[in-house]
């Protein structure tokens, strides 16, 4: 019946990606000619008001399939929410960005402007690769581990051959395969190619295990890396090429061979006491999910405030400074910080970091880890996104895959059989989607998989068209994507152990057609208006069919995917709320037939299992 | 299917309305024994964490129509939130405050649990009044205000003879009937025998509007109304009764006649300048929605923060303690309050006014006016409660009347003529529960009109059966009701200017039926376990026709509301979810032939327009 999203075409301002106090919005909704709709107002609550104005009908082309409306706020508060009220003939209706309502929703899925916000600009026009430093490339081999160089947790440290099978148990979290900075650096001429412009790195300070959230060092780059001085050169080299890189920093907790925790293990009045949590000193604290190798830091600490972020040379400030100058951090369980009991400090301490973060690098990227539900995170005065399960890589599996969860803790996993339904993809998506402002939004780091999950080709049966499905999901969501390391030659991994394996330069063993196929829609996702700026609208939702649009007013992509072994028969899409006018021309990037739009619909072929993309700009037909 | 909510037989835990750090609760499901459940979770997040706990079937009787599941949970935070994971036949299903979801939910609307919280515990059982002081009695004419007596906004105060009709335009604002904190105190019998133990006072503080909204001295109980001393008395008299008393507090403006005001006029570096919002001296400053006469007060400055509530002796402390020993407070548009553009500082500022007044007295109620969504403000660090507009008072009046809003500007109100679904009233009423805990929920001040509002007869037309459903409604729904003074006699008042007419004491003219319906339902409200610490669960949604249950241990009440004329034809009404066993018998509260369960459901005999309750207890029928 109507549709409105906070991209360019429905929220037109001098700068809509930053609004400044001040600055006239006009805000537009685009409602079908037919629709019952007989009087549309906006509402607004400045200073916590209600607040209406009548929309006002805007000139339209007699054949045009919609009819535009707007109304102009402006803009007062750091957040400006807004939502629709539709007097129709059937009676009232709210829109909001969970959708149409009868009844009167509260706030909390208020469309929402932010104001003076620091958005980090380049983010929006990035496709990241995340790289799990000791798997990808050994660059000198000369700064490797060495077997029985240390001890940890009683197992002796390990150097493996390149590709070898890794271990089982303990000994798999000290062996080291030599992967290194120098190495990424070396393997930039392959990102490039492949289309990558930013890159996130799994920790880098010093550590023993091989994952390297066991800090114990958070000033100094680990010298088997090839320490500071290797980071300082990939910097360089990375911006060269214009690339970004973000790294991944663990403030919740360190390891327990940190020289503060062991230096607070000593004494209970030791300074550094205060930077943890002893129940009984020196055996009894608390750590990351009762992980006693991991003590968790205590935020209560001014000292550790001071430390991590406050002071002018606090940790979180001086990996975005020269000569470092990371462009942003991904925040190792971000859910959890300053969290501990009845000491639920994260509000204070996240507008810390936030406020160190951004004093400097103003464009910095500040991205959180979290599993689950992260919006109260994303409102503009704290995190620029989340690592985005939650909203965008769960659903999609448990659509793909069937609905499962997992916790530390028994029950270990629990899933379901039954086909997890499309409507329910739609609504998770939207759900949060829906809690956050679209600035956010279009920032929200979208990702398959990870160091910490299986490889996603596992959790779609390794299936070539779902992975295909999947991977034009990504690249076509709202947010950025990430491509975890090997995903792209199509590397397998059943476990989160094994999706840490060494990274394939054999090319011989590469999948070179899904190779092609990411770097198709790299390239598309990079130069795509409607990909890095445009709306989002679900257009099709069948049993095992999910069709959406991407609208910028130069492009318009559909994309549909059919997650079933049964073809969509071939038919008319109605697309006269996505504003297609008749005679438009979709191409299709798989290859196939042009198709016209005809009746505000587009007559589409049989579609097969995996996913098809249907292009059109404003130009002409796309290549 | 399945049914939970934050009342007794749900939350089980060694004090449900006070819990406490350390405490074990037992969380309990009831659901339909013939649900395709095949394995319920229970999901709360630890410091952010996503934890599971598989929950176990309580043992049960061969015929009892449903199952109880059940789970322990120790609280360990101030807000342990909680939501279920159904594992069905028919796929996996989330459980939150706002239903049931095949899709994934974010955490806005799960269960919540308050730790440490100070609830006011005498709030559960009251039944509140609300006087406008002018027009209720007049216990001393000696001090009324004489004509003449100053000049407000250019027009002379004006004293007027009881019950004469109010004069229209600015007179109205002046014009004075003489009631005072004495007429309170002569007619505490009238009250008591009403059923009242709870009276909210508009504004008593010194000001020369009749409203008195317009404060001039926050200090000072205005001498008109007795002074301080006339309130120390009515507080004895009120403690001899046992019934309590919250007055109205204006802290987002003051009247422009206030000495604060008129000295930062005078020269722009006066101390008290910065307690207010000068665009530009004297006469361009921030007022509330632009009424000049009502400056806002500016909750940067540090010194009036002192002077309002940080210091010891700040005025929303001393009314809280002796001699004066108000038991709360109604905070007036506690939706604006220390918000004003780009500094949006309430959460600070009511953090700190919360402190004072809890510091100040552990018991007080805490109460905002908020005529739209509040629900940020009712999460246990904050208000104890909202005047319920939002969640109670206009969905139900929009059911009744229709849905409309007003607003301070054009266009001035907007309506539908297209009834209002029944759906719509009880999907915005849950909107509201789903976003504030249980432990709130049932603190929540709901009203069927006030001195903001025309009285809610007018909003039915004054239809006698109507009237006795939203009564009805309002004595029975979560929360605590209040009376708008006269509504029990059926006094009428098509608009707020008239809602605001002087009490009628002259029995003649009262209607003596509703009187007795009223006295009625507030006995019913005060003995009734299911109304102050049931559950609720809506059992009935037709399209005239609502009805819910309220369940306790020790008494069920079904309330069914009929809108229309046209009689609700007789038949058997499904309760099985509601746990109701065959053999239980209901009695009709307003007359008729009592009812058995039989089949799980309860044969209601036809209903015509208004309400009725079904009543069983435990100890057998009540009268």
């Amino acid at each position: 019946m109507l549709h409105h999203d906070g991209s360019p075409l429905f929220v037109q301002a001098p700068q809509p990606t930053a609004l400044h106090f001040g600055d006239e919005v006009t805000i537009r909704v685009r409602a079908l000619k037919n629709a019952p709709i007989e009087r549309l107002l906006l509402r607004i609550c400045p200073d916590g008001e209600q607040f209406f104005s009548e929309m006002q009908c805007e000139p339209t082309l007699e054949n045009a399939p919609c009819q535009w409306w707007q109304a102009k706020l402006t803009i007062h508060m750091p957040v400006t929410a807004y939502r629709f009220l539709i007097f129709a003939r059937d009676g009232v209706w709210w829109y909001n960005q969970s959708g149409l309502h009868a009844h009167t929703p509260t706030d909390a899925e208020d469309f929402k402007l932010l104001a003076e916000y620091d958005a980090p600009d380049w983010v929006r026009s990035s496709v990241f690769y995340q790289i799990f430093p000791d798997r990808f490339a050994d660059g000198d081999p000369t700064h490797n581990v060495q077997t029985g160089e240390y001890e940890y947790h009683g197992v002796q440290a390990l150097a493996r051959r390149w590709g070898e099978a890794q271990s089982e148990g303990l000994q798999s979290m000290v062996e080291f395969y030599g992967g290194d900075l120098q190495g990424i650096g070396d393997k930039l001429d392959y990102l490039s190619e492949l289309g990558i412009n930013a890159l996130y790195l799994n920790p880098i300070f010093s550590a023993y295990s091989n994952h390297r959230y066991d800090v114990v060092d958070y000033h100094q780059v680990d010298e088997h890396l090839g320490g500071n001085a290797a980071l300082i050169v990939l910097r360089q080299a990375l911006s060269q090429r214009a690339m970004r890189v973000i790294l991944d920093i663990v403030p919740n907790h360190c390891g327990y061979l940190h020289p503060w925790f062991q230096s607070a293990q000593v004494q209970p009045d030791d300074p550094f006491s205060e930077f943890f949590s002893f129940r009984q000193h020196p055996h009894d604290y608390e750590s990351w999910l009762g992980v006693r190798s991991l003590p968790k830091l205590n935020y209560r600490s001014q000292a550790l405030r001071q430390t991590m972020y406050a002071s002018a040379s606090a940790i979180f400030r001086i990996w975005l400074q020269p000569p470092f100058s990371a462009d942003g951090w991904r925040v190792d369980v971000a859910n959890m910080l300053a969290r501990h009991g009845k000491d639920q400090l994260e509000q204070e301490v996240w507008q810390g970091i936030r406020q160190a973060v951004k004093e400097s690098n103003p464009q910095a990227y500040f991205l959180g880890e979290n599993f689950f539900d992260g919006s109260s995170q994303l409102q503009g005065d704290n995190l620029d996104a989340n690592m985005n399960y939650a909203g965008f890589t769960h659903p999609l599996m448990w659509w793909l895959n069937g609905f499962n969860v997992g916790q530390h803790a028994e029950p270990r996993h629990v899933e379901s059989t039954v086909p997890w339904r499309t409507q329910a993809l739609v609504d998770t998506w939207q759900a949060v989607r829906a809690a956050v402002p679209w600035q956010i939004a279009c920032q929200q780091f979208n990702l398959l998989g990870s160091h910490d999950t299986p490889r996603f080709s596992h959790w779609v049966g390794n299936h070539p068209e779902l992975i295909r499905l999947a991977v034009t999901f990504l690249m076509t969501y709202v947010g950025v994507p990430c491509i975890y390391y090997g995903d792209e030659i199509g590397m397998k991994g059943a476990s989160t152990h094994a999706a840490r394996n060494c990274m394939e330069w054999d090319t011989r063993q590469w999948d070179l057609e899904l190779l092609e196929f990411y770097k198709k829609l790299i390239a598309l996702r990079r130069t795509s208006p409607a990909l890095t700026a445009g709306g989002f609208q679900v257009v099709l939702v069948e049993e095992n069919t999910l069709g959406y649009i991407r609208t910028h007013e130069q492009e318009i992509l559909l994309v549909i995917g059919n997650r079933s072994e049964q073809v969509r028969p071939a038919g008319a899409l109605p697309l006269a709320l996505a504003g297609l006018a008749d005679g438009m021309v979709f191409a299709p990037l798989f290859g196939g037939e042009p198709a016209t739009v005809q009746n505000s619909a587009l007559p589409l072929p049989a579609q097969p299992c995996g996913v098809q993309v249907w292009h059109w700009r404003k130009a002409g037909i796309a290549a």
